[in-house]
């Protein structure tokens, strides 16, 4: 596929990290969040397999926070996401799809709990700042929502634990997955969760105070040479092999969660109030007619940049491919789907055109590893 | 300045036009409203020269509908904009701020008044569509949002009148500044409007018939040989000489509507019902503390590609330049900038740091031409 440049500008964000992955070798940048995010740096498939035995940093500055805080500030959050926070902790994250009123998804953050009055919204790529403002004001709720300048630094990858431990003590070895605390950068607190976009195990640090996380990033370079550090990006063939969802590529706002695999993190049972509740219910009862699934395709080279659809033997339309690349551990493509009833299940067979030509495809669960 | 791809993906939406502007030598994408819009087609110098004086065809399906209908969309509409719409008419378009709870900036869009219950915002870069959701969810109007597959066509320029007048007789001719109306093209209905983003003149069909609006995109090129029709974009060089403010560039949500020189669009005395009005008499009466300015910078060349501090000669900030181009009109750099008070005047000078070197930058008044 023939390459085009990013025509940079401030309305595409540069990060406080830009600087550095350019000097590092950046070779392509996608935009999230209205905001640049490294894409590549050169290969993605040895960037997949180093990642997957050492440690990675990733500028991910991108993954944008919406800050909301207040006394009615819980009531806010809680309206926006049909998984029940009623029993969230203070110093723990939680992964919570963002709902419409037509049940449909509109993000899928992990919130953070700050305190009982102030949360993090750390979001996927669109804007749900201005969902938040305009549920804030139609309800007339006491809150307080604006864009904090936060910009996350990941560490990801198995030597990642080592590496975070050189730097701060063994304290932070002992965060639980999904759990956040603050930790001291000479002088300067930093929040640092063990969460990331892969499922390779890491860190995520919320940095607040730019130049403290600019001394950070370049730490973790110098001290990192041991454990063979290298900068990365969220790769997408660790995350498709992995089956993290990406919305806007694999689910958007006319897809609901229940076709996404989301029915943990729908709590229809509880008594909390939200968007699209009854919408969910009724989509729940009705049942789902079509759901996201694995795919494995014949091939050994895609370009997605579209859906694109995928037939059954029949010659009729059964789903659409909506993210796809050659996995090195499957030594063929694979790709994430929409598949219809009732053809969503593992072992069905169908094609889809790539490049001009009909590749055979064969159904399955998600992850894939 | 050394360039980078874009990383493609559906999250990147591509458009019904894609195939045919990447076959016709598209080089640069930017990202709007998460779908590719054109950023060159090799030099922007001439292509702004060629934009002047003849007619070009613009793939501006980033340019995204929120389509707002139902009993209580008009007052909807009127909520989110500080532009006084009670006396607005179908078949005209309306430049509006949209306007959020602290009196700043969410979007201006271009809005069309398709029936009285029957609306498209014509979006700039944010997800407005999830604004208006959340109000209307929590003042629970009965209305219905999505966004239609409704994707613009520009032909802009000079010769764009006589282009269009060949495919849709003399009655397109007779549209005025901002009306719209329907039109035939092969048995086909488009909604076309005398509008666009330049100051050369033309008209956007805003496709609904997606099959139409190609066969439509590959006639104007068919027909428009006589014209000396090529392909473009939105013109970074004729866009910042026309005073054409881009959302992300020259403000976003940390400004307000007065900073911005948009006065004229801001209803105070009227009494329709919209958000932010206490905030934004308040801001009127105690007056802005900067303004967006012209600023001609003393060099030949820049790529800015974010916020560049401008110090005054005493080495105090006095501003930040959003935007900037080389203008082969004025042979020197111009750019829009947001200046502080008492600054923000005609003639004042300042300096400007770029790749290293501090250069001599003299403040006008926008638009430039």
């Amino acid at each position: 596929m023939k390459n085009y440049s990013i025509a940079k500008s401030r309305r595409l964000r540069s990060t406080p990290y830009t600087s550095r992955i350019e000097k590092q070798g950046v070779t392509a940048y996608t935009v999230y969040n209205h905001m640049l995010l490294p894409a590549a740096f050169g290969s993605i498939e040895e960037s997949c397999s180093h990642l997957k035995k050492n440690v990675q940093i990733w500028d991910v500055a991108a993954e944008r926070q919406v800050e909301i805080s207040g006394p009615d500030s819980a009531k806010l959050v809680q309206l926006m996401t049909c998984r029940d926070l009623s029993k969230s902790k203070i110093g723990r994250c939680y992964y919570c799809p963002i709902i419409d009123e037509n049940g449909n998804l509109v993000n899928d953050p992990v919130i953070l709990k700050l305190a009982e009055d102030k949360w993090w919204v750390s979001i996927a790529d669109s804007d749900v700042i201005f969902f938040a403002k305009g549920l804030a004001s139609g309800n007339n709720f006491e809150v307080k929502i604006f864009e904090p300048n936060v910009d996350i630094i990941a560490i990801q990858g198995p030597k990642s634990f080592g590496l975070m431990e050189k730097i701060f003590g063994k304290k932070i070895t002992e965060l639980k997955f999904f759990g956040f605390d603050y930790f001291d950068f000479k002088g300067a607190k930093h929040l640092i969760a063990r969460s990331g976009w892969s499922k390779q195990g890491g860190y995520e640090v919320y940095v607040e105070n730019t130049s403290s996380g600019q001394d950070l990033y370049d730490h973790l370079f110098k001290i990192g040479v041991e454990f063979n550090v290298k900068p990365g990006c969220p790769n997408l063939i660790e995350r498709i092999e992995s089956g993290l969802l990406s919305y806007g590529n694999d689910f958007d706002n006319q897809d609901n969660p229940f076709e996404c695999g989301f029915e943990k993190y729908v709590n229809l049972e509880s008594d909390v109030v939200f968007l699209g509740k009854e919408k969910l219910k009724k989509i729940k009862s009705d049942g789902i007619k079509r759901k996201l699934m694995g795919v494995h395709i014949e091939t050994n080279e895609i370009s997605l940049t579209s859906s694109a659809n995928i037939m059954n033997n029949d010659g009729n339309l059964i789903g659409d491919l909506r993210s796809a690349c050659y996995s090195p551990h499957f030594k063929k493509v694979i790709g994430i789907a929409m598949i219809n009833e009732p053809f969503c299940k593992v072992s069905v067979t169908g094609k889809v055109e790539i490049d001009g030509k009909n590749i055979v495809l064969k159904v399955c669960e998600l992850p894939f590893i």
